[in-house]
Formats: structure tokens, sequence, C-alpha cells
């Protein structure tokens, strides 16, 4: 099957480009991009030289729709969601690695976003990308929403822990988020150099990031209204987020590993830990990994995960899998 | 007047050395080590070539006693334990950056740290050596227990709101903290070499770390039977440590920063920040650099500091400056 | 093919267990070490739980020579040669990732290494495995000396220019090299702990590395007595070796350019660029990125390496994919 | 005596404000910025909230010229020239430290700068910043030309080896030079994001870089059409300059160490080492270290600075001192 990616030089683009080309059923016959259009791939990304010297085309849909039947999406928030609607609409399978179809809520997206929803009648049909908790509806659409990366490392151990009643009522949930400096994109800003951002560790987007509305609406249908306290920070490492999320509950911990297990059960890429999670476990990989610790009436839940592998790309190849029926490890491993 | 160094070559002493080159009323006139006598201290830290050459003793502490007014002890625990004892007795002002004397409770020492404690008679004089709360205590004591990296990190702001009750009853409160892996110590192990720490994040002594009882210890006089839910984490930076803590309160934002700001007014070395602190600002200095955030019940406190100076050296200065009743800021600017 | 690697559980070791992983015609059945004999691979390295949960064995070699066709040695040098010797005789394929048959002169060995060779009988048999130069060599024999990393990225530029004549004669050839970390091995050290490694650069061993030697050794052969002046430096990252080498010629950049590109013509890994090159574009890959600039009688080669691909684990299966006449590139991209 | 920084928020312009807050002599009266006019400068550098939170005023030199007797200039090629020529017309002493008066031949800097230069009658009276080496003219002047970084590391060890005639006649002299990201400045771009330095290396402006001509300019003083062979490198560390330097001489180490030990005499700030130099050494001093290796005709000089501070800003403020004929090390140890 022939495989295009819109917007393909950011981060989670040249991610995709890589597992693509390791991808036995995926051949790339098409790759975009606005800025650099005319240039090699690997004149962007000098790293791929003799791997991927392709040439990028203009993000002119009429011409590129004719040359995949399934295109991954790299844009920004609000361009995906438009480029999303024709790809669909044209039979194609998409698989969005913005925001714009996380929240299938168009009141909850536009105030979370700041922008009006021009394609709400497709937030019913698309597929929330987190691989192991969606897996049956992925396998039946053909829009998939691909998960944030925050959101993957924390909802994916709570998800079933919600789902089995494990977390106390009306108790608090604080997930602490650390963050490799690559999902703040490759925009050169102030905040992203690296004499501000090396030998450095800060909290962000304090009670505000946006993730966080996407961490409650998908976990809220584990168990309603759901709410989690979510504090991100920028950590001067190239990728991964290791979250530390704790939790208030009687359960004892093998009642929470086992909640956990029950659900990702034969599910290569979730990988319950007797040891303590670390980002450089799972760098270069679509592992997420979790560990359970429990004392008195608190459970901490540990995971990791590369924010552009199991937090974006990677993630959205793995979905790609499942909706295809093939090996959910093709081109991942 | 004199100053002494017992165990100057690890990462505390060296920056007690650069402090003290620079403080105007203290001379240093002795350092020692068991590893590296004899050699010059610029052997140890070629940094220092020119700054100071001076050699490193045996720790022989009936020589060494005679050469100093003041001993600073950067020794491991137990070890200082039995030199404060000798130096006190011979009538020297003793500041300890060990935990030694933190907990002057011999039991919960003992329990902690996994030895007997053969300097007990000496725990109720010592005065813990977080220099903005104990500071009347400081000025009429000898012998200083320099307060712990972490506890530092967690203690300051939280002192005061616990004092104040701002904190609600029987709720949690949470310190997800991250340290440089300077907070390590200088001995090599496959823990703190460059290829594992490098590039990566992960949390350890996950509900067992010792830090967590003196947390505990010193915040129980705030507030009776006060517990923290602590994790440490190594983060891939030289030095600085970021706290960042979750309390539930039904008190407002003003409220509490009016807490934390009158407890410290005048103190040049606690700033409260407008902005969200950062490890960047306050890394070599000792300030600590506090702000305060607040959504509905939950507040978020974070709070950075240098780990080996407000965590250890430069406060261990400043505990000197108050005891000698000069200025507090003296050799730390 | 059975494959079998002693000593599994340095740097190189794990890039070789994640190669042979991925190879096709290679299955990996017995792993050792002294060290960790009977622990499970992924408790050394958690990075591959679920990868390779094997369990190390002893280096008892009557009983692990029975388990493998081909071996990959990764020992410290010395213990390398007599465990060749044994595997060798045996008639396993060796390919050792030490120094003991890279030089295959034994008193330029034994003035090197300051011991004896005791498999001296071998070391006319012993290919040097920089895999495009000794190509045919290597097809022929069971025996690869892997080519060290600095030296792989010195002499595969310059080989084909002291064959053509291209510099000119008596004068100087400078190699200014970096290397990553994961160089210095996995042993933990003053040297290689976090702290002194992170935010610095120093050059190490001037004049008198023992790669130095093995360079003009292997250089010697393109063209008699000659010499490089080769400075080391440590680099704060985990991988990856560049070198900035300044030869003094007569000739235009095109003749140099010429000259490599005939010798690697059809070789997929060496890759010349018309941009500079950078560790970044080759770290993970088993890529030699080169090019030339020229002013006045200047050339500047610059290359670049993975370490421990090219400089090591990812050459030495390019090898054995010689010596099997398959696929150069078969379990490297 | 009051001082100024014309363009204050760049990275030398921080490391001045530090320098003057602790300089006995000196009192900062003025900061300027172009984009940051009306803010505190606590706001651009939040690490300096209650040591600096002066305002920082607009460019309007008619206005600021009142409030200093000295000024640094800390702006871009040709602004400098500009605003120097002013200043200095009104009798102010001025510290300048971009490029625009190192090279005092008109047509040179034009050549190299490729901007025309509209101040060129002060070029006779500008005095090269190299502290050690024109102590004597730089007590005459007032109108100092900030030594650039990458020539501060080179010319120092050069220039006695030269006058001293050390280095054999018609011979190579190279400089491979190392330096921190700060050296970029802090203007976002694809370079200098964390992403695109962490974990890389690579050299840059080869043949072409213009601190060439600066260094070939200053050196040719010391001996005639002295011309080096420079290639800087980018490294993924915040601040420091390392510079590996190949020359060749029949002169033994001893006389080369005597030559540069002579010219530097009884200053400070120039460290001649036993061991081999480091980034690490120097940061956050205003040293430079210099060691010398020798073996058969080649010598191998490594020296290291902090690019900010020896490199620029400190040594800048050593001028002053020196201009002022007070100790140089006030403001700066």
């Amino acid at each position: 099957m022939k495989a295009g990616i819109i917007g393909a030089t950011g981060y989670t683009g040249v991610e995709l480009v890589k597992i693509i080309l390791k991808h036995e059923k995926l051949a790339l016959s098409v790759i975009t991009s606005e800025s650099y259009a005319g240039s090699k791939f690997s004149e962007i990304y000098p790293a791929l030289q003799g791997m991927c010297d392709m040439v990028l085309e203009e993000n002119n849909l009429e011409t590129v729709s004719q040359k995949a039947d399934v295109f991954f999406l790299c844009l920004p928030h609000k361009a995906a969601m438009e480029t999303a609607n024709i790809l669909y609409n044209k039979g194609k399978i998409v698989i969005d690695l913005s925001a714009d179809f996380r929240i299938n809520d168009k009141g909850l997206y536009e105030a979370t976003y700041g922008v009006e929803h021009t394609a709400s009648e497709l937030l019913k049909k698309a597929v929330y990308g987190q691989a192991e908790i969606f897996t049956e509806q992925i396998k039946k659409t053909t829009l998939i929403a691909g998960a944030g990366c925050y959101p993957t490392s924390i909802i994916t151990p709570l998800y079933p822990l919600l789902e089995n009643n494990i977390i106390d009522d009306n108790q608090f949930i604080i997930a602490d988020s650390k963050s490799g400096v690559s999902g703040a994109g490759r925009k050169p800003t102030l905040t992203n150099i690296f004499c501000e951002a090396n030998e450095d560790l800060k909290p962000y987007g304090i009670f505000s990031h946006r993730h966080n509305a996407e961490i409650d609406h998908i976990l809220s249908r584990a168990k309603n209204n759901t709410h989690v306290i979510f504090t991100p920070h920028l950590l001067p490492v190239n990728r991964g987020i290791l979250s530390t999320i704790y939790i208030k509950t009687h359960k004892d911990k093998n009642e929470i590993e086992k909640a956990i297990k029950s659900k990702y059960s034969g599910r290569f890429f979730v990988r319950m830990r007797d040891d303590i999670p670390a980002i450089r476990y799972v760098a270069h990989t679509n592992f997420i990994d979790i560990a359970v610790f429990k004392k008195d009436d608190t459970a901490i839940i540990v995971t990791a995960i590369d924010n552009l592998l199991k937090g974006a790309s990677a993630q959205a190849v793995q979905c790609y899998n499942i909706q295809q029926n093939i090996d959910e490890k093709t081109g991942l491993i």
C-alpha cells in the first residue's frame, strides 16, 4: 500500500519516514511540505542521505491525493482538520497526528483550541489512536486521531484503573510529566534554543496545558467526570516522556497491576516492569513501560514512552497496522 | 576567623572552598581528605589552580582541630557524628553537612539510617540549618546540622503553610522532585556515569528515600504528624533541584503567597516569583525561588534551588553568617 | 547461522545483541558474561525487556563453543586473544572486537599494548575489519579483527588518498578526533561520570593513544611509513566520533574526492557529502560520512561515524555479511 | 565610575551586568536594548531578580550618553561602529565587544565583513583588547576593541611563539577549535535549537570564518604574514572554547613553554598547566589555560577559555581595569 505524509519535515514527519522505509507493507509514495517543496528530503534531514532522497511536493491535495492510499498528517491543528476532510472524502485512510480529531466534542475542542472546528461531522467517525485501548474501533474506521504524547503516557495506565474502580472516588489524580525538547517541535524559539533548555528543568502550562482536556475527555469514557491534575515539564533531553502519576486507592499493588495487565494482555508494546521505568529504556522504541508502587493509600504509577514514537509516529503506524489487520509490530521493531 | 573543611574533596567540599575564598570574614586554614591527603587541592580540582593550591591533610583531628575555629564537615553520615562530637567538645563551631544531626530523635535517626547514633547527647544541641526558618536558634548554637538538599526545596515553602493551617487537614502533600546528578556525589557508579544518566530521567527511592523522614520530621514541628509523599528523580543536569509540590487547600492564591511572604519577609535568598521557577534561574546561587499556582482546591508550589549551594554549602555558610551575626549574604553573592 | 557473543554486557555487546535480533540470517544462541552470568540480559539492559530475555552464561568455552557457529568477542585486549585462539581452532568464525589482532606485527603489538601476544601464529590469518578496504580478504578468512573506532574514522578516507599519492610527501597528516563518552566503556571511573564529562571537552592521550599505532600500521599498507598526528578528545555526547583531518596536498578538491569515491564506489555505507558531516547524521547508523574541503595547499577532510556501530558492532556484522557473501546491509538498516 | 551597557540583553550583556554588580569601582547606571526597552532586566533574565531589576532604556545616545562614563557595546558589527563613534567623540571610554575595531585596516575589515567602515578614522585609535598582550597600549587609549573569543584562545599562546621565532618558517599552524553554543548568540535559529545541537558535533565555517582574518591580522604583528588554518566546531555545551593548536617547530618543549611564560609572567589570568586543559576548568572564570605537548617536530598547544568571559565580557572588564590602572582582577574573581 502506498503511503503519503503531509507536512513531512517536522520531527514526527521524519520519524514516520524512517518507520515507513522499514515497513514491509507500506511504500512511501509522496511527501509534502509548505516550506521546503522542491527540496530533497535528505537536504532537510541530511541523516537520511541515501535512505530517502525523495523530493518534497507542495501541499496540493488534488495532485497529492492520487499518489497514495493512506495519508499521515503532520500538520498544525486547524490545518489538519481541513486536509483530513478532503482526503477522507476521497476515500483515503487518514491518520492525523494533530489534535483536531482527538476530542470528539465540537464545543470542548473549540474551547480548548480557540478555533472553529470546520469538519465537525467527522468527529463521530474519528477513532482515538491509543492503539491498545481502542483496538476494535480502530479496525473499523478510516479516520484515526493519533493520540497525544503526554496523554498516551497518562491514559494508558489510568484507563483500566478507572474502568475497574481502582481509584478512590473524589480523590486526586496527579500526573507530573516531563518531556524532552523535541515535544516543542522544530521551530526555533527562545524556549527551545540550546542555551536556554540545556542544564535546566522547568514546568510550563501549569493548570492550562491543552493536553489536559484531551486526557480528561478520554479518561471520562472509562469513568465519568474524571479529572487529572496535569503538570508538564521541559526536560533537557532530545526525546522521551516520563510521567509520575499519583492516585489514592485502597486496593493493593496486586490488584492495581492486575487491572493493567488484564487490559493489555498479549499487547507487545505495553511493558509492565518490576523495576523503575526510565526514559532511556524506551527511547527509540514504541514501548510504553509501566510500573506500580504502593504505600498506605497512595499508589505511584510511573510510565515512560518515546514522545515521537509511542507518543506520535510509531503509535500512528501501529494504528495503521491494526486497521489493516496485520501484525501490529510491523515496521516497529 | 579561621575555617577548616573536613573531607574537602567531594562536591560540597569544593563549593565550600570557593565560597570561603570569597568570604571576607573567613580564612581557609585547613582542608582534609582521607583519600587525597598530601595532594594539593588544585590537583583534585584543577579548576582551582592559582586559586587554592593548599595541601590536603589527613583527618587527624588532634592536629587539625588546632588549626581552625569553625569546621565544615563534608563526611558521610556516621563518620560525621564522631568527628562532630570531638570538635564540638573542643569548643569549635561545627557545621555538619551530613544527615547525622538533622533528625534530633535518636530512634528515628537509627531507623532511617540503619546505624547507631553514638553522639546522641548532641542531638538536642544541634540546630537544623534551614537558614530562614531556624534563624534565632542558629544564633545560639555552635552545632548546625546543614539541611538536606531535597528537604530545603520542600520544607521552605511548606513550613509557613503548615504553621498557618493553609493546607487542608488529612489531605495529600505530594512533592515530585528532580535533582541534578551532582546530588549523587562524586563516587563513580553505574548510575552516575555519563552514558547512563545523559538523555534519561528516572525516579528512584520511591516511598523509601531517607530525606522523606527528614522532611516529615522537620515539618511536623510546624504541624504535628505531617507526612509528605516524596518522589525524587535523577535529572541529566550537573546541578539544581526543582520540586513540584501539590497540596489541597481551600485558601486562595493570595493567602498562600502571603503566608510564605510574611515568614520570609526581608530574607534576601527567598525569592517569590510571579513567573515559573526554573533550575537555570538559581544555578550557581544561594536563592530559593518559589511560585504558587492555584486552581479549584489544588495549589501547586514550584521551588528551585542549586542543590550544592542553597541545598548544601552556601546555606551552610549562610548559617555561619547568621550564627556570627554578620550580614547573611557575606561570601554568597 | 547461530551467533554467540562473548562478553555481551558492555556497550559493544548490547549493540551486537540489537543488530543480531534484526538480522535475518543470524540467530542469537548464546551470550556470556564474567560478571553477570546467571542474569537475564534484560536485567542488565532493561531497555531490552521482551526483546532479549536470554540468560547470560559463564565464559566456559568448552560448553559455549558448541552453541554457535560464529562468535563475536567483546572482551578486553589480552583476554580476547586467548579466547579467539580456542574458538578459531575449533573451526568457528571469530570476529574479535578487541585490539588483539588489529596489528599483525607481534613486536609492534606488544610495544603498544604492553602485554605478550600469546596467539601470534594467528596474526597472519587475521584480517583487519575495515569492511570497505579489506573486502576481498574478509571473504577468505574466519578470523576478523574488528577495526578500532577512531581508526575507522581516519583510515577510511586516508587509505585511498595514500594509495593514489594525493598527500604531499613528508608533510603532516593531522587527525583531530572527538568521541562520545561511550567510547570509554561502561566501567565507572572519575573520567566518565556525568558531572565530570558533561559541559566539558578535553583532549586525552596526546601523542600516546594506542589507536595511533593501529592507524599508522594500517595506513602504511597504502603507503610506507605513514604517520598520523592523532589527538582524541572526550566529547559530552553518548555516541559518535567526528574526525577533522588536515593534510597538505597540491591536488585539487576534485582529485581528492575522486580517489575516495573510486575506492568506495557502490559501497552503501560510505557517504560522500557536499555539506559538512555531523555526528547527528550518522548516530545509530553504520554510515561513515566524508566531506572534503580545500584551500591553498591544505585539504580538510571531515568524517563522522557512530563509534559503537560503524566504529565497532555494526561494522563487525558488516564484515560477517561480507564473509558469508550475503548483502552487506543485512541487519544494518 | 558609572558604567553603561548598550545592547545589554544578549549573552555578553548579561555577563557584563553580573561582573559590574560585583565590581567595586563600577556602578551600573544605564542599560539599553532595542527589543526590550521598558522591561526590567530581570524580566529578560529572571535569574537576576533581586540582583538587577533596572529598566532597559532605548538606544537613544543623546540621553544615554549622559548617564555613564564608560560604555560597553554589545551590539552587532556595523551598529557598533556608529555607536562607538558618537560615544568616543563625547569623551566617553568605549569598550566595544563587536568586531568593528579589531581589524584596524579598513580594506581588510570591509573585505571580511562585507560592509563599509564608517568610522575608519577611529581604527588607528582603537587598541585590540587581548589584555595580556596589548597591556601598555590599553593604558593609553579610550577605545578598546574587545578581542574575539576564538582569537583569544589562539592568539594568546601563539603571539609569543611567533615573536620568539619558535615556529618553523613556512610551516603549518593549525587551530582546531570547539565552542559552546552560547557563541552563536541568543537569537533562535535552526542551528542552535536544542534538538539540533544536543548530542552532536560539527565543524562550520571551514576556511571561511571571519575570526580567521582577525587571528591572522593580529598575529602578523608578532611575525609578518602569519597565517593560521582555523576550523571552528559547534560543541554541545553552554559555554567554553577549547583550541587544539598544531605547530611545527624544532625547539624543545621547554623553550616553547618558556616563551609563553616569559610573555605572561605575573599575569594572573594566564595559567600554564602541566596537565591537559579542559573547558570545565575555566568555565565561569576569566582564566586562559595553556599547556604544551611536544613530539618529534610537532608541538600541540591546548588552550581553554570561557567564551563569554575571557572570550568577551570579563576580558573587556579586565581591559577597563588596566586602562584605569587598578588591579586587573577587580570584579573578576
